[in-house]
């Protein structure tokens, strides 16, 4: 397979971006579910630690919808700590004193991967609109490519939370033999109307901005920072819960004594809420925005196997642990435990925990003791399997 | 009091509405709690049935956010049957051939009552910002006014859903003497900051949108419709509920066999909530919808309280028959909860009933057997103690 690897200098991206780059797609184009053919195409990735002789340490870290593959280094843009810093890292949880692991920007992102902020080679300009549909198959077939390019042949664990656990399904379903051990945290095998319901609140504030041009705002020099930052604030209502935003906030008001009968950010929770919208502007793509929302709410393993998602996994070995939190309604228990059901039915490998937290569904990203400690020991014991040498 | 009724051609509203007019605070204006006041103003109402001579068979309903006071009959903007119509009519549960209802368009709101889209006296322009803040307080007070007007001393019963609950609640807090029961349905006594903060995400999305013109697109002739529709769209959401919204639509397409791979509403869900906020705009004003969000926000009978929400109702004789639904998670039984306990520790008189459900917030507006079954026990009780006619 062809492959090159890019010098910073011959990327598209607005911003530099430090990191990992490969051309793919150079001898064949990635062929998307939509029949559209995508390549040659760029993806932008991390690693961390050391490969193994065997190539067997490999895990593949998945990112979330709003996510990147700058886990545990200070982000390029916003110069915050890493999205996973807590978990990754020399004598953490995903050890890299241990494990050699990447993560990769998905097609369809705005950190240097191909995706509609990128330049269309057939046009020279920014895809926008053009940008072909893409779906979590399709990045996880561009990992697949990725994962040639860097010989390694199966992977220890793949691991991801909320629209990276629906990667780490797709892997499992898809690619069994390239995977060992799977880990999808707080997702579900299919995206909710719910889910979908608060994707297209979130796509149509950005289509509603006069700035977004259509999606050829690039071209025009212009940027709907405003519809985006409304789809991040309903979408960041998501990502919490009551409890959390009660004990974080409550009606605290921000920085003064008495509400002002007016329409300023009275209420501490307010004012916590623009300053989400307006951070994630600087770092991300509105139109990427609307792709990926659109792979996520596309995705239905259910469907793909005329409704009976154990089928998806008919005869897998990979082992499975699998994990929700109890106060994520973005995600509820209930959609991990319909992945159980299906993996049950097909007497695969499966365990599964339930974490008590308040912190709702970006609980994943925190500090959750338990989820920590059962994390560890599930990787720990896979690893022992995997004949890996001992911590 | 002075009080002045209009004939529809004095009126200030764009659309010529039908129903009664008064023209309140000619000798006082009203004093609203941000300290500002507001006067004279106009409060557009409806009545249903007839008011017996001792005055004692009225029942207040007050609406929630969108409402208006257009309960039973068809509306003059949409055409569609009124809000409440399931609930209220001859025979039904708030029996007109036995009850004298009304309901009036609280201030701040947009069809007839005085809100931002009305003339400014002082401006002889719409208000748009120089409308003041007002209250849900603010609100209550202006319906005590329209009382007096009707020469209503006690209400039977003051009864509403959501914001229409706090409405009852204050009325029963500060009127106490003007109650004789009260049903507060699907609210709270303080708006908690997952509600502020999906109100904070509606403000934005019409402020965000370059038609409001800082509140003055009224003067300059435009209509903030895409940024309206959007917190439409929003809040329509948290109406619903995740089984609802799975009964109702699930993942199914809308009109068409495949995905389209595009940004088309593929779903029924996506068609379903573009439609809501299509529809929603045509008939709501979006100032009057930051400034009946803001109203709510600011509710908290807790703080008026020093925290002890049992000094809202010392001594009360009001009776009290409170609702919940099990699957209302805007407004949830753990609210209603936390007012039965303050009732209870003043020994009020009080009956609260969950009614399972899995509609959520919205089935308040909706068929629900068992919920009419226990309102209609309870008002039938009240009649007999206040001493009205058997039905």
């Amino acid at each position: 397979m062809k492959a090159r690897e890019l010098s910073p200098k011959t990327v598209h991206s607005a911003v530099p971006l430090p990191g990992h780059r490969v051309v793919l797609g150079l001898d064949e184009a990635l062929r998307l579910d939509s029949g559209a053919r995508l390549g040659p195409f760029t993806v932008a990735y991390q690693t961390y630690g050391t490969l193994d002789a065997r190539r067997s340490n490999a895990i593949l870290i998945c990112h979330a919808l709003t996510g990147d593959q700058f886990v545990i280094e200070e982000h390029p843009i916003t110069g915050k700590s890493g999205w996973w810093e807590i978990m990754v890292g020399p004598g953490k949880v995903l050890d890299t004193d241990r494990f050699f692991i990447i993560c990769a920007n998905v097609i369809g992102g705005c950190m240097g991967t191909t995706g509609p902020k990128e330049t269309n080679p057939a046009t020279l300009k920014p895809y926008g609109l053009e940008f072909p549909v893409i779906t979590v198959g399709d990045m996880v077939r561009a990992q697949t490519l990725l994962l040639d390019h860097l010989g390694i042949e199966q992977l220890f664990c793949v691991i991801g939370g909320s629209m990276g656990g629906m990667q780490v399904l797709e892997w499992a379903s898809k690619y069994p033999e390239r995977v060992f051990a799977a880990i999808p945290i707080a997702t579900a095998a299919r995206h909710s109307a719910q889910n979908i319901a608060f994707h297209e609140v979130g796509r149509q504030a950005i289509m509603a901005d006069p700035d977004w041009c259509g999606g050829d705002y690039l071209s025009q020099g212009r940027n709907p920072r405003r519809g985006l930052a409304v789809a991040r604030m309903a979408a960041h209502i998501t990502y919490l819960s009551e409890p959390a935003l009660h004990r974080k906030f409550g009606r605290n008001l921000q920085a003064r004594d008495a509400v002002t009968y007016g329409f300023d950010a009275d209420f501490q929770v307010e004012s916590y809420l623009r300053h989400q919208g307006i951070m994630f502007v600087d770092r991300f793509d509105a139109n990427s925005y609307l792709y990926i929302t659109r792979a996520m709410d596309y995705f239905d393993m259910f469907a793909e196997h005329g409704g009976v998602l154990a089928d998806a996994f008919k005869g897998t070995k990979v082992r499975f642990c699998i994990f929700s939190f109890t106060s994520d309604w973005l995600f509820p228990t209930s959609e991990s435990r319909a992945i159980v059901h299906a993996l049950n039915a097909v007497a695969a490998n499966v365990s599964f925990v339930e974490i008590k937290s308040d912190k709702g569904h970006d609980a994943f990203l925190l500090d959750e003791p338990e989820f920590f400690k059962v994390l560890a020991g599930f990787i720990n014991g896979a690893a022992e399997h995997r004949g890996l040498p001992r911590r």
